[in-house]
């Protein structure tokens, strides 16, 4: 049966050893949605237009939370960031946002994108929710990472 | 046309003023799940029955994300909470998360439902990363919210 | 001489005890500047005429800072806020911040709308430091303040 | 017109990708002042002489934000710090700070030591701030910067 | 048997549901202490003589993480602490350190004094550790706590 | 007399520069002990043969303390860590908890390992605490470090 990497022999959670790793660049792009009704995702739209606060804030939570992912998520190493970008892409039924995160490093950074994003569309959870108690955050997933010894991937 | 709260007549962002509302017991409960391969499930499902490490690690994560809520969310009011239960049922095919928070306060706990809700996926996510990186976190969302002046809801 | 009351009679830094005092309604507007040069200033208008997120980056800075203003000042109490706002205004010369942050609690805000604006302003000079090394963070201070044994208060 | 690194052609704000940037030694040092009353200046000072724990917490209150900076400043790199030092000098109308901050990364330390210089400013503010509401922080600027691309650098 | 009150009848963690209790006052004491080589304590010792700076340290570290337990310990309620004090005391063998920690809510702060406690003395070993490895920390325990339904408690 | 290398000779703190030094592979082990009552040590092991709640989360909580520390103990520096495991032991008395950390970096992790094993007893207390106040935490030391400048070193 396929083993958990995070599991040692007896059970126990740990933070996988990669002190024998060498830094190299990676690079992780990770995607979701929020959809709402249309009056919420008008007004998304329509305070993006006056002063972009909207998707302003949920850039910048969605940014500082990718730095704080080694504290939220336990057994995830620390990790020094070297670049993050976050698109919020609002359309008339909600926002899709995807993260794309890199260090030089040794582990990727998947968890650092899909944290950006989840945050990011919690924060537009936040802002909208009293227009909309309905919204629903999902398609969640990593979309492609590079470097390391894995080697290159991309979602199909 | 419906207003955005938390954006002032100027389009600014702001943390909206609950000064003036009393303190009343709040309740929330939101949902979430992860989706994953056959074989990662299996996995997870073979350490929990071990020590229980894995969905012992995401529910102690997502329990301590609800309390870093405020910190996460940009313009959400800090909460002292007075409970968090977050249940963890594991299936052939993925991870479903229901999380219940509570506070005695003058604002609602959606925020913490859901960011806890969500930590605790991705914390499973990223103990299953090595076995399957086409994982899919979806469904988040609010199930009911009871207290505060706009009463009870509950999700259809 | 007058006494610190943070520093107790055998000369120890100390959290005040507030145990005893009510919880009463308290508001705090604290501001600030920073200086720079006329082409930094007219690239943080342009940014923000374009979408904002020049000075809604540091909006959301500061209003976070707010609530990390216990984790950063040691001897502030932990405070519920119920409030707070963040005004930043841009002129040909640099930028002037002006925040308000309301509790309900035994205890002041001063802290906490000094911590928004310093934060806030230090943002700016984040983003704005490739175009100016000669920025100057100054005026930092309490403009009014309200609420709690000592009454109300307001700079001349 | 000149362009703000950390906002997109788009207007979006991002963290700078720095990964392909060799990791160099870097040094910031930066000032500022808090002005007060001689009667806060002389108790500080007193407190001071007795065991210093008013310019010994604000001290330490500023060599750790130093490591908070990139949690507090959205757009920031984390990095590892290699070297802080805060120089607190009190004098009978205020207190100046300097402080001075080392790495060995792709970017420079500039914030850290802004942030460093701001947050012991305000924790001498808290501890003086029963004395004296009108003190006025100032003068937070840098001072002096080495390593990287851009090469050295010193305010005149 | 005697049961877990964080566990709930499935095994699984909680955080205990405390909203239907009232907020009275509330405090608890607890000490511990470092043992040390005579060489490193008489150096604590020295340096505490000229600034104070090795116990100051230790003493704000402490309080500090008062603040932070709850996020340092995963099933602890967050609690708006009114008062800490923190008590070290170098002799020629160690450091005992003693803190007092109060708050107005539905639980107590026994964890926060512990924290507290725990903190400051890892200070102190980290800041002797260059002059003894063998330091150990020892006897961290409750001494009093009052408040609450279950009244109050001293150790004998 | 011997120096304590966190002082500089001023008297005032500092955080080491350790620039100069070169990234060496790092580890230490550090170990301590809560001592309690047959009947809480009973409930412990019983929950955990349930479902390993107790000292599941105890262990999450030390792995994650162990990535605070330098937001814990002021003069750390902050490191990129490697690896982090933490045993937990339970026995009819009390719990041994056994750390070890790894980095690759310019410094020790000699503070990370104590840290880790002081927040997972401290969380073992929290969880048994209604069942016995009389727990004792001690033995918290360094049992061996190996890398850096000084070699290794283990305790007799």
């Amino acid at each position: 049966m396929a083993d958990l990497t995070h599991i040692d022999e007896s059970g126990a959670a740990r933070m996988v050893d990669v002190s024998g790793k060498a830094d190299t660049p990676r690079e992780a792009t990770a995607t979701g949605r929020i959809a709402m009704s249309a009056e919420a995702a008008t007004a998304i739209r329509a305070g993006n237009v006056k002063k972009g606060d909207v998707l302003g804030a949920a850039r910048i939570a969605g940014i500082m939370a990718a730095k704080k992912t080694s504290d939220l998520i336990p057994l995830c190493h620390p990790l020094p960031l070297t670049g993050v970008t976050l698109e919020l892409d609002a359309d008339d039924s909600g926002v899709t946002a995807t993260a794309t995160v890199r260090t030089t490093h040794k582990t990727g950074v998947e968890m650092e994108a899909l944290t950006a994003v989840s945050i990011a569309l919690l924060t537009v959870y936040d802002m909208a929710k009293a227009l909309d108690r309905t919204m629903v955050i999902g398609d969640v997933s990593l979309r492609a990472k590079s470097g390391g010894r894995a080697g290159d991937w991309a979602a199909e």
